[in-house]
């Protein structure tokens, strides 16, 4: 269980950089381990035990899954060696290499496909893009139900997007059968207490936040609001940032998806037609 | 604060309806909310205060985000009339009409491009695939952690995937612009007591959960174990259920899908032209 550092309206606080809207009401060990998050990316190399691993996809299972499909499924990578190759293809992120545990969660439409062919019955629904959003969001409500399991237990974390980087290569090191996509990877370990991971602000609530309808209206404020609070975090590390600059260059052009841009044509040689 | 109302080794052991693999290693309160999920069909009027509507959102916020791009948004529907008109095009679901709060969760790429638009500067790499599946996702990520908040304040919740059988309704309903795309519902409110929601048993681990790589075998086996248990889940509340009839009935045809084998073209129309 994380240690309660700090009041919860500070623990709010920190997250928007600005005093919470209101106090938070009813305030307890979950709201505080949510608001805590942090994403950590230098580990010490103790191993995370099998019964720990093993209740992290027991949280995980006890997500919500689209009409109870369960169409996702965890890879637990822990030899040095297939996580190091796994790491070359995600990034090359040091933290993947570094920390005892690199769990892939893959969408899964495989499992259903089996069932459907040992009956010999037609599964076209699957064959659509809708089903692969449902498989994606499946496997992201389980992998959240991980992390903040794993940050629960003071276990750190931090997710791999990069993991689709080069799906191929990886569906081949992992053995994934058609109808099983790499979505996302999620480093768990110790947090090594050298790096000092922060809790990085957000943009303000009415940012992100609509009554009734869309309200689009106040965004250039919200955001102008929140680069001041994201550059003073970023200066007590003695950086510079502009979130605007850095979120407009990682989506400026194709060659910044840094391969990602021919995911449709991989998810399809996968076994996901996304008609 | 979900009440203990049973042992760590019954808590996980209700999810399998199988003893634990092991007992739990540091349960905590955390650990005992993520494993107690249910879904909430029935509710009470007692609307959600607008400090808890909070905490709930900042608590979304505080999950990972993609490279930081968060590129979502959440609309609180409140309004009676509103919520019956989403109710309506989100197949007829009773509980949206009857809890106090539904809320839509968008993949928001909106913000972005209007932030390149005031500088005149490309974001192509919004327009492919992975950027509608990084925007679904973060939108996920952020709605989990509001139903583990929701569920650690008493609340109850149910995620609406039928907000997506009419997109272009919805969209209108919501006013979402161009970029903006409501990829789920949720709704939060009091559970009616009356309903008794129940732990739903889930796949065994072992169908779910791989060790280095992919384990396509005992596949069947897994799921003859799984339609035991979940038949036996059905059977105390007097209802039949095969799990593979209804898995392979949900997605057996594009008319299953209720409308949303037209999400392509659907996205496409909404602003995402998923390159």
């Amino acid at each position: 269980m994380t240690q309660i550092a700090s009041s919860p309206d500070q623990v709010v606080a920190q997250r928007y950089r600005d005093p919470a809207p209101t106090a938070p009401a009813g305030w307890n060990p979950v709201l505080q381990v949510l608001h805590e998050h942090r994403s950590v990316r230098r580990y010490l190399s103790d191993p995370v035990p099998d019964a720990v691993l093993r209740l992290l996809v027991s949280a995980a299972q006890s997500a919500p899954t689209s009409s109870n499909l369960q169409v996702w499924s965890v890879i637990a990578v822990r030899d040095p060696e297939r996580k190091a190759r796994l790491a070359a293809l995600a990034g090359d992120q040091e933290h993947i290499r570094q920390a005892p545990v690199l769990l892939v969660w893959t969408a899964d439409l495989a499992r259903l496909r089996g069932l459907a062919a040992e009956r010999a019955v037609p599964l076209d629904g699957a064959d659509y893009l809708e089903s692969s959003y449902v498989a994606f969001l499946d496997a992201a409500l389980a992998a959240q139900n991980a992390v903040v399991a794993a940050e629960s237990l003071g276990l750190g974390t931090v997710y791999i997007g990069a993991i689709r980087n080069n799906p191929e290569q990886v569906a081949a090191e992992l053995s994934l059968p058609p109808g099983v996509f790499a979505v996302v990877g999620l480093v768990v370990g110790t947090p090594d207490p050298s790096e000092d991971a922060r809790v990085k602000p957000r943009l303000p609530q009415a940012a992100v936040l609509h009554e009734e309808t869309y309200d689009a209206s106040g965004q250039s404020a919200h955001v102008a609001e929140y680069e001041t609070r994201i550059a003073e975090f970023y200066a007590e590390q003695q950086l510079d940032h502009s979130w605007t600059d850095r979120v407009l260059s990682r989506l400026g052009s194709a060659a910044a998806l840094k391969g990602r841009d021919r995911l449709r044509d991989q998810l399809t040689a996968q076994g996901f037609p996304l008609h």
